[in-house]
């Protein structure tokens, strides 16, 4: 499959709703691949399956906090650095690139990375959707080494990472990241074409295509672009359940840059002051509050959307005042589990309430 | 040369007067160093104008904050795991090793890095004393690069840095340093011999060695040790001039470790309440104030010293009650060119006072 102008569009629609809120503002991300589009003519896609066992597989992908990125903007020599580099840490060359998230502007940088390595991208990626942190990635969650990993900065400066331990190897990072300005690129878990398919989130990029191309469509017919959007959500197999949880206005928001993330809070307030809907992030959207009830948590989707254009707001993009419909949906099922949620889960990010599926929270389908 | 027992406990004395306050007690250095010379005979020294032009020299020692090192304990795999990374990455063996700086325990661990390596030290450092940065090393002053350099933790991580600015490795370094537990070991500035003869400050091991065989000589002989450790140092060539500052009890103490460093200020008290010292440091002490006039600042190297014993204090050891002597010594004459002084000087450190040398301000011999 390839991906020309059209498609990259949908993807940054369809990325932009699967980071949760995070995973960056796909804005920049999106230009920088249209001009990368000007160079070949389409971005090539290719299914998980398809790939060697023996292959060398890279994850890449943006780390900091995303408040930072929409001001510090890269260098644009970063990524092929770092995945230069990696090739000679490991001796061989690269057969193939993927999102470490999905989410967000990083749900299309790899796309204009590969392309400068020659490289196709894999339709796959390490989380589904977007989390903070690195040792959220599904390759950790089921025993996989993030090492040797590469991080490199704007400024020209590389660095490459090797410790046995993730989360160590997460706060290596995130210090680096900081210390660098609040954001760099990352390449980590190099996988072998057969831990890729073993462990990857598989169709997740063509998933995020299908949702923009939804939300896209709907709004030409004028049609429901949210209706459009749960539809496809489900369609994908990988998001089995999708609805809305909120509409209302912003009434109160706080928002700092710490340790390297966007964290927060947003209050939303329903037309005519009816009910009140809370949410607290972490660069990504963690849990929400509706009349003081839990009704979406990690690792289950959430995001900010424009009540009138159903574009997806990023926790850095939110303002006060701005109209807005929340919309959940549920996380793949391999982020579900047990494993998965000893890192993702809410308890994950310091939440007391133990997880409960979105579905059940709201009473969808058969949930 | 050669570095047995007695000579290593000469070079812990004089590396821990050299250190002006910092580069860790090397208390812990000198045990490693004598369990290490259970294994082997001594510890060989040789000669900077030894190494041939195309060896290739590293310096090598621990960053971080002191106050850290006297409680969190090295693995004892550091130095050796960053010294072969670095030969991996050059693509060849090291031939020596030489401490980054001549001062506390950084002045006797790299002994039995090398002895673990199986190769000599170089009677050479690169500060002619401790500083509490990277980039005041004399390579950098002298626009040599610190990359590429390899930081490793007691938890078994490693880091490889590289980047042609070393105020941003020194940056990286640090926030590694303090995301791995506030200390870390660090091979740095690789040499070629030519550029070890042509940069490092040379003769500084076999002079902090001849300084600790003064003091340790005239205690012997029931002589004034302080007296003992003036003629050393001007014996040397390297530190012409030498004297007390002041003589008195400590009456106040702040310290904290902040940002990867031990910072602080000491107030001393004249005998009989004649009198007031005021210091400030960060790892190392940096200027000191005889009853508000500035008498020593760095470069020039200030120690405090038990008055009884003439052990050096080093600041992390620094406690209210103490009495003491303090002690200053004229840097060696590198780090007083003004290329040095932008890097190592009063304003390098925020003060605003521009350097004076120490024996202009106190007076001393022909100064």
């Amino acid at each position: 499959m390839s991906i020309d102008r059209a498609a990259l569009a949908d993807l940054a629609c369809g990325a932009a709703f699967l980071g949760s809120g995070g995973g960056g503002d796909p804005y920049y991300s999106r230009l920088l691949g249209e001009a990368e589009l000007a160079r070949i003519d389409a971005f090539e896609l290719i299914p998980l399956d398809s790939l060697a066992d023996d292959a060398l597989v890279v994850p890449c992908g943006w780390i900091g906090a995303p408040t930072v990125s929409v001001e510090k903007l890269p260098s644009g020599r970063e990524a092929l650095a770092g995945l230069r580099r990696l090739e000679k840490e490991l001796g061989r060359p690269i057969d193939a690139v993927l999102p470490i998230e999905i989410g967000g502007g990083n749900g299309l940088a790899p796309l204009v990375s590969a392309a400068r390595m020659g490289v196709p991208v894999v339709d796959a990626d390490g989380m589904g959707r977007a989390f903070p942190e690195s040792q959220m990635a599904i390759f950790n969650i089921h025993g996989l080494s993030a090492c040797p990993s590469v991080l490199t900065a704007a400024c020209g400066s590389l660095t490459v990472i090797e410790t046995d331990d993730n989360l160590t190897h997460e706060r290596i990072a995130r210090s680096l990241a900081v210390a660098l300005g609040g954001i760099a690129h990352m390449v980590e878990y190099p996988l072998s074409g057969r831990q890729a398919k073993d462990h990857a989130i598989g169709g997740s990029v063509s998933a995020a295509i299908a949702i923009g191309a939804a939300i896209r469509t709907a709004r030409e017919a004028g049609d429901d672009p949210f209706e459009a959007l749960f539809a496809a959500l489900r369609l994908t197999g990988l998001y089995p359940y999708a609805g809305a949880l909120f509409d209302g206005k912003i009434v109160d928001l706080e928002r700092e840059t710490r340790g390297g993330f966007s964290v927060g809070r947003v209050v939303i307030e329903g037309f005519g002051g009816v009910g009140r809907m809370e949410m607290e992030f972490q660069n990504e959207n963690l849990i929400a509050r509706r009349n003081g009830v839990v009704c979406a948590m990690v690792p289950d989707i959430l995001t900010v959307m424009d009540r009138e254009t159903a574009d997806s707001i990023t926790t850095e993009r939110l303002k006060y005042g701005q109209r807005v419909k929340v919309v959940g949906a549920a996380a793949p099922a391999v982020l579900r589990e047990a494993r998965a949620l000893a890192f993702v889960g809410p308890e994950a990010f310091g939440f007391e309430d133990a997880y409960r599926p979105i579905e059940l929270l709201n009473g969808w389908g058969d949930g």
